[in-house]
């Protein structure tokens, strides 16, 4: 007999702003599995830019003014661009798009025997049946309610099993479908392989360090950009070489860095001022790649760069189909070391934020629920 | 019997800057056929902004003030990106990258019975035996002699026969190496195909009239910006809908027109301020291929709106494999109908480049050299 508490603890966003707007709850009300649902009790829920980016509401084209949402921006001057999104984030919201934990219930129509399996979410939601990929409905922890939480409720099918072989625990876990599903599929859209030879930008983050790492499983020379305290880390998660993100002249530093010369591939989670240095360091032919702009998303851009020397850039967020698989393929086998900085206790996520935005760490942080 | 005369008719560009850097001459020695290249008697040549950039020293990162040239900078800050260029424009040279004609003499190597073959060139020379397209040695008109001028001599493989069923006369097939085959590039690139809804900037210039026609062919909806005088041109040629250039809100009035909404693909000649508002205008997973900045290379870019809507974008220069080959089947089919605005005698070429400048035509504009 499956007991489902009543309430559980979970951090309510109340609305866009700062740390305060974060409220540690022991009442929430714990949701119930629809058709075609789980409910997933949360072991790890690993933190993310997204999730401060969506509490601040930078994910807005008027961040220049510092007011509004990207979802509802998208309504007003992205025509119907924005596809299947909800366009709606209400409060109070639970962030958190990063889960690993365990099925405690399912739906009238999921298979019963799934409770008790070992689980990382994939974060995008589409409807039943939806064929297109892109056409999401929207994202655990900013149009649904994700992993800040005891538990959450989810489609059965974004509820990925975890094989019995895998070694990660679930911290480790936790990292993977923000961070690692990120990195995955921005190496997928850049077709990135053997021969490659990759610049990561902001490698220390949880999205560079999986850039790095997976990079170097898929066979590029990876040349990775961090301060220089995170560059022995760097190296061991599989950097060929590294630079110095303060460096003078990031373009120079880049082009004599490891082997040497222009860059097939630039994964930039990055942006700012640095954007036409980096662009500058991509060969003919080559791919640029971003999924970020934690340095500032207005950036000045040279058509000619672009295609005089007939590049491509490919704009990374929601995931292809290879993209989740194809990393829990990679755990399951053990060739992933995800790199946790630290756990924090659910209830202590304010002081987690303030140590995540001072960006001294390698790796992922990770929120920890009280077991029940 | 084959003759080769000494000399011929020529314009010789003597260096980077004006019209007075255009000199028409009597005397320039006619090249000889060396090993794998043929001598073309030059039928017709086409103009385009290649030439007029090219001469102006346009293709250089350091336009803004107004001196350098593309390939000189590439040793400089691009580092080994420019794969193999020879980075060298030397003067004097004959610019025209749009040669029809037909094939005069051979080298000791090649085919004798291709002597009096009709032919069209593929303007992007390759070094004998590359495998890689992008790496190609230079251009017609810039690194190598081009079609202003009576004769030209380039690779055999360059000179692309033109089958006898083909009813475009000489003018209409000089339009097709650049302005037609950078439009097939793009549309290549961009995956442009039935179902597609497909955004043409710069439409009556030489390369948005393709972009029009083939985009239209191949299935698309295709709306197309260009001046009001233009419009009628335009909608012949394939157009679904067309856009003032001038209009208050170019990204309100594009999601207004056809059958509405936003745009899976946005092909793009002019850049400059109007890029955002057309980057604006693609929907989620969209796609935006350039292959030109008239309107000014320096952008605006919010990489928020490239990652979170999933966006690609592609830049168009060398072509690929298919590009020439599916362009001259399209020809050769008799299913293009290339635009020519106006016919000027080579000797002419300063008033024909006066009224290029104007931007007032729809179509290409064509040099007719001497007959022999």
């Amino acid at each position: 007999m499956i007991t489902i508490p009543d309430t559980m603890h979970a951090v309510y966003l109340r609305g866009y702003g700062g740390l305060d707007r974060l409220e540690y709850t022991e009442k929430a009300p714990v949701p119930q599995p629809g058709k075609g649902e789980v409910l997933v009790r949360v072991l790890a829920c690993g933190m993310n830019n997204t999730d401060i980016n969506t509490r601040t509401g930078w994910y807005s084209p008027s961040v220049q003014s510092g007011t509004g949402d990207w979802s509802d921006a998208g309504e007003e001057t992205l025509g119907d661009g924005m596809g299947g999104w909800s366009g709606d984030i209400r409060f109070p919201r639970i962030q958190g798009m990063d889960v690993a934990g365990v099925i405690h219930a399912v739906g009238a129509d999921i298979d019963p025997g799934r409770v008790g399996q070992r689980v990382v979410c994939d974060p995008y939601l589409h409807a039943p049946g939806s064929m297109d990929v892109l056409d999401s409905l929207g994202l655990l922890g900013a149009e649904f309610d994700g992993g800040f939480a005891q538990f959450l409720c989810l489609p059965a099918v974004n509820a990925m099993p975890v094989s019995p072989e895998c070694r990660l625990d679930d911290r480790q876990l936790s990292t993977l479908p923000c961070s690692g599903g990120t990195a995955m599929n921005m190496l997928l859209l850049a077709g990135v392989g053997a021969g490659d030879r990759l610049l990561v930008t902001g490698a220390s983050g949880g999205v560079g360090s999986f850039l790095v790492q997976i990079g170097s499983l898929l066979g590029a020379e990876v040349i990775a950009v961090a301060a220089p305290e995170k560059h022995r880390q760097l190296l061991e998660l599989g950097a060929d070489a590294m630079i110095d993100r303060h460096a003078d002249n990031l373009a120079a530093k880049a082009l004599s860095a490891g082997s040497g010369g222009s860059y097939t591939v630039v994964a930039d989670v990055v942006g700012g001022d640095a954007f036409p240095a980096y662009v500058e360091t991509i060969r003919r032919g080559g791919r640029y790649v971003v999924a970020g702009a934690i340095a500032g998303p207005i950036v000045q851009l040279d058509l000619r760069t672009l295609y005089l020397k007939n590049l491509s850039f490919f704009g990374s967020t929601i995931y292809s189909r290879e993209t989740m698989p194809t990393l829990v393929d990679l755990a399951n086998s053990n060739r992933l070391k995800p790199a946790v900085h630290r756990e924090y206790a659910l209830s202590e996520i304010h002081s987690a934020q303030e140590e995540f935005l001072m960006k001294r760490h390698v790796g992922s942080m990770v929120l920890i629920p009280p077991s029940l």
